[in-house]
């Protein structure tokens, strides 16, 4: 019998554990009939929880790239590959208004020849700022390949801040890097060229006249006038030099870092030989400059003096060089990775331990500075690092693999196959002191559409995420990237980001300047001077101001417009039929839109972005007139309502004042929950209260208002402005309640 | 013991039962322990298995939206939501060339007023071509808000085909619909304004002068030439019309199908009194027609005459009107929803059963016409059907619900509460007589980032994926839609869309016709007449022909680049540094790029898409001499080698000589695979086939090339031949390695 219960026992545990099973069965029911239907497997649904992004989650990282053709700068989020923005940078970009509003087309026009506005650019391999070698968050710098453009752009607000053209090349690299604490941004040249505009014979001038060189764009950070934090460092191109140079091909570069600061190491060849340069442009600043075309200069002679600049031949052509996260090696690869050892690099150019030149450039002795060598497989595309010591993974193109291996015992560590050839490789935080793991994205250039749809002759590009957060890798994420040609990315921990969400009222958003246009509400105005038309205007829901502008045919007109919205994500957009001008105007920011009015007749202007329920109600309409055109009627005056309209007007009036009464309790009990409970101890809660009494604060004038018009019987008016403070309310109502759900969230924690 | 056997024999079943729960729990370990890191629930992961796309998958659907102020279409895959593709429309878009090459640049300012590049637009409801009400996948229709402009894009290639500027209307409703064999595609204005240009005086002679009117495009479908079937279909100016209307401003609109053919539905406004229009755009044709602006007008008096034009009052303002699939009911809705009996509606126009009118319009008696209404709550924005019959979605803005009801039965059938105000829906194939289930789109347009990273003032939109395959609705994705505005989708059945990959060699993808400047391999040229200088070029990995270009300074500067590639996504890009110009060169296309030659010097042009691993060698140069230059030095020529320089060509070209034969080991062997097994037998596989020998073919003069040069003793040329021919060889390799996995798999089933 004891053996009996013992059994029973064991009987009933059993008959539990199949309860468990079975329960557990069809609790998972659903998602194994999901994975049947979509033809998932286990490996697949762990690389979907890997990346979906849950509700209150965040990605981890910010990750940044170049569209190549596109002009302009993605944003991406880790691991969910969302991407977030278009940010146009060398070409223009409709949606902002870049290129449209007359601040933003500056910015382009500065960077162009001749006060021309270039629309086309090819960015490739971005660059975030550093303090101390880290990412600081704060800037990216990109180089536009086709047409030799340096571009400065803000991180707090995501725009591009400065476009310069190089004075010298014709053509560059396209991509940058930065020095350890921003001193420098470097450029070089791509293809050889005269520099200057200047002109040369092919075959018989090409060693005496056409160059190449790399500048050291001088760039100083600082902050907004206004105090405000906002960070408005620029590039100063008249402190700014470039370095002379016979004429080479040059590839991708990088800088070092720590120990390894002040020499920068990159890809050059001439005509079939291939060569790893280092330079010592700390050095390098000690040589007498030249002016050419207003540019500083170090003459290739005295370069080449001084033994500031040599090559490192190797043997076959390479597409990255990189310096590993301690500056203690850089590292190259085509077939063989050639690990090269910075110390060793630093005293051969110190000691000018030179073998020989190419076109009058020393050549160091390879042998004398490789640290090691390794055999990755058939043509190697780039290297990235990761947290793991002295691990660098490499991308091997023909093999379509990607293999992580140890440069100080120069041992494959692990090898992984990939479905497609890959190109570029990205580890968050991985071009600075501090890379990240976890992640691994890779670029696939010929994505024949292996999970993709087929969208005709030509194809986006794709990214995979890779998981590297064990052992082994896996691939669990193919990322499309329309209206790109990918290239390299730099990503960022998304914390070290601080995007501001409003600017001080009236912002020059360009310069970081209070802009002289600023308009307040209340101080619209329109003035005139001879066929020049300035009108300083305010948007603000659900109000363009003013409302109607009468101009003549042929005047110059420019609307300078003020978004006087506090308000989080509270964007207005404007823009004048067929006039084709567009801005987008941001809460706080002042732009100006500036066209010729040369077809008379009557144009509406509109807000383009739906910004609340009463969002097509912001409008207004240009009135062009014919040149010597008299007004057969009235002054512009308000049209008459029927009685019936009026009475109709008063009715919806009335029901706006019941639905503003509950919205008022509502915001009432909020209040009382955010006082009981001391949300002043909690910043972020702070914020949003700060933001919930932003917009009542607005609402006052329009509380005046409604009540006012009520008075007076003007029902119509009435109810716009109720409309409108109903509008204000349920944004205090929005914000209020957000708070009071992270209050509720932080106590209980 | 016969229990103890018993019972024993329930304790190994329990032990394996264990065991069966261990082995489990620890493949479940690694989902369970990423949930827990990244704080997933349940729903979360079943979320995520519906929307991740394995390795071999396929989105369902196509999607296409309008991006608002971007001016181009979004392309994204339902239901991975990842966005394929951005296609120029109404503005320049660099990545394709749009607006940068000559032949699409005359598509936009055939569009535009004077020959002008309108560079902004404004796009948001998109409409697909029609067979019988049922989506036929060939064309999409586009209207601008901004500028009056429509647009029609081809769906087998992806791009814009024709681009129209209204001749009257100044402002456009951005939406448009087609009749149910696309005879027409609608357009109308939104704010009145006069036409054609004409001032007024709004004050007073708003009633008299300004107008508002709707437009029948006429479309005529027709397939190329050369017999490919690529759809080259247009709207015909000619054949269009106009009626002219009263200042309404005029809101979404749905054209009837089926039994509901020949009306159109839309909403309509004059102060704040709200209608819902209906249109017999049929019967209007009998009407006389005036030439307004050499376009074909029915005069208001004549239509009002005729009846065909007639409002329904509704109580409030809506945002969206629809036909049901079967066109037995419209419904419109802002908190209550109003079901309209099409054929009360029908034979109420046709007996012209007025009673009153506004602004001259008659007005039909509501309640005649109305089916029935039902209560859905605050602020209803749009309406959407599925494949469940009389079912209808309405997302209601304020309540922050989607609610399903039935507007057969009027009852209430599902409510589901979000986390966010929603804004338009998109159902699958739903503006269709055969709307599909499984998926509902809502657009989220004050996303507060619940699940986004914060990028600064301005937001992308969001766009939420709603499961609806089960009665109970799940809100599963939320997508970010970059650098637009986003408004409504439409969407249709993958298989539905036949996109092309390659075209007829050397065709003006804008016209569908063969270019007359198609240029085949060996006849590249270059015609001049005197200052206007024509270059006839080609596009093949991995030369651009010619490689050198030597002009004067002010020359008219024209390339006519044809790629010559037949291989899947073997796109070219190119550009000429600082000039500007950029063109994508999609297999089989021709198209030009013109600039002014202004500036003297060397100008790098090259491939700016990455082609093969020699993508970089894909570079020429263009010279701009000085007015009056005379070459100092010789002819051009080739540049001497240097004995050891020779000697590493040799041996480069030796080293790849070897790698060739080994590469065609793997062809040879695939080839005898396919042949014994019959590839022809499937049209896929055969497909792939022919693509490959298509490689070879080209591959031949490479090979007869190389040989030459070595037979020579250039074995510069030679090398750079036989590289060539290896990249010929390795495309070959890969396609033909696809088809054998292919081929594999279809004899496996």
């Amino acid at each position: 019998m004891k053996h009996f219960f013992k059994a029973l026992t064991v009987a009933l545990v059993s008959l539990l554990l199949m309860f468990v099973v079975m329960s557990d069965a069809m609790a998972q029911q659903t998602l194994a009939s999901v994975k049947k239907t979509r033809g998932l497997n286990d490996e697949d649904v762990l690389a979907a929880a890997k990346t979906f992004m849950p509700r209150g989650g965040r990605d981890e990282y910010f990750a940044f790239v170049g569209s190549g053709n596109s002009g302009t700068m993605i944003v991406y989020g880790l691991p969910s590959m969302r991407i977030y923005k278009y940010v146009g940078v060398f070409s223009p970009e409709p949606w902002q208004g870049y290129g449209f509003d007359d601040e933003s087309t500056l910015v382009i026009k500065k960077g162009s020849l001749d006060n021309t506005l270039l629309k086309y650019g090819d960015i490739r391999f971005p660059a975030l700022s550093e303090t101390d070698g880290k990412y600081d968050g704060k800037y990216l710098f990109y180089s536009d390949g086709a047409n030799s453009r340096i571009a400065l752009l803000g991180l707090d607000d995501f725009e591009t801040k400065q476009v310069l053209m190089h004075p010298l090349f014709i053509n560059a690299y396209p991509g940058v890097a930065v020095s350890q604490n921003n001193e420098f941004v470097f450029q070089s040249s791509e293809y050889p060229t005269p520099w200057d505009h200047r002109e040369a014979d092919v075959a018989t001038e090409y060693e005496t006249k056409f160059k190449s060189g790399i500048t050291a764009w001088k760039f100083e950070d600082t902050d907004d006038a206004a105090g405000t934090g906002h960070h408005v460092g620029r590039m100063i191109k008249e402190e700014s030099f470039t370095i002379e140079l016979p004429p080479f091909t040059l590839g991708y570069f990088d800088a070092g870092r720590l120990a390894g600061h002040g020499l920068l190491v990159g890809l050059a060849s001439y005509q079939n030989q291939h060569f790893v340069y280092v330079y010592d442009y700390l050095k390098v600043q000690t040589l007498k400059k030249q002016s050419v075309n207003e540019f500083e200069v170090i003459p290739f002679t005295d370069a080449r003096q001084a033994g500031v600049f040599a090559l490192i031949p190797i043997e076959q052509s390479a597409m990255s060089v990189k310096v590993d996260p301690t500056s203690k090696y850089f590292i190259t690869a085509s077939n063989t990775a050639y690990v090269f050892d910075f110390e060793k690099v630093k005293a051969a150019l110190d000691q000018q331990a030179f073998s020989g030149d190419v076109l009058g450039v020393p050549k160091l002795i390879t042998t004398d500075l490789l640290y090691g060598q390794v055999e990755l497989g058939n043509k190697v595309v780039d290297l990235a690092f990761d947290f793991r010591e002295n691990m660098v993974y490499s991308s091997v193109y023909n093999d379509k693999k990607l293999v992580r291996w140890n440069y100080e015992t120069l041992a494959l560590d692990e090898t992984f196959d990939l479905s497609f050839k890959p190109g570029h490789l990205m580890t968050p935080q991985g071009n600075s002191v501090e890379p990240h793991s976890n992640y691994l994205t890779v670029v696939d250039k010929e994505g024949l559409y292996d999970n993709m749809l087929n969208t005709g002759p030509t194809r986006p590009s794709y990214n995979h995420l890779i998981d590297i957060s064990s052992d082994k890798m896996r691939d669990i994420y193919t990322m499309t990237i329309p209206q790109a040609n990918m290239y390299g990315s730099v990503s960022v921990l998304r914390t070290t980001i601080k995007p501001i969400i409003r600017y001080p009222l009236g912002t020059n958003t360009r310069t970081g300047e209070i802009s002289r246009f600023k308009t307040v509400a209340g101080q619209e105005k329109i003035e005139r001077e001879g066929n020049r038309v300035h009108i300083f205007g305010t948007l603000i829901r659900s109000h363009i101001t003013p409302e109607i502008v009468e101009v003549e045919e042929g005047d110059i007109v420019t609307f300078h417009l003020t978004n006087l919205e506090r308000a989080e994500d509270e964007t207005h957009g404007f823009t004048v039929s067929t006039y084709g001008v567009h801005g987008s105007f941001e809460p706080g920011k002042t732009a100006s839109l500036t066209f010729t009015a040369d077809r008379s007749g009557v144009f509406p202007y509109y807000c383009t972005e739906f910004c609340s329920a009463l969002h097509l109600e912001m409008e207004g309409i240009l009135l062009v007139r014919p040149k010597g055109y008299v007004a057969s009627g009235e002054d512009i005056g308000e049209i008459e309502l029927t009685q019936e309209q009026l009475a109709e007007y008063k009715k919806n009036y009335e029901d706006k004042i019941v639905v503003i009464n509950e919205t008022q309790d509502v915001i009432n009990s909020v209040v009382t929950y955010l006082k009981e409970n001391d949300y002043q101890k909690y910043p972020y809660v702070e914020a949003l209260v700060v933001d919930a009494l932003d917009q009542l604060e607005l609402a006052k004038t329009s509380k005046a208002n409604y009540e006012r018009y009520a008075a007076e019987g003007k029902w119509k008016d009435a109810f716009l402005w109720a409309e409108q403070y109903w509008q204000y309310q349920v944004k205090t109502a929005d914000v209020g309640l957000r708070a009071k759900k992270l209050l509720s969230e932080q106590i209980s924690m």
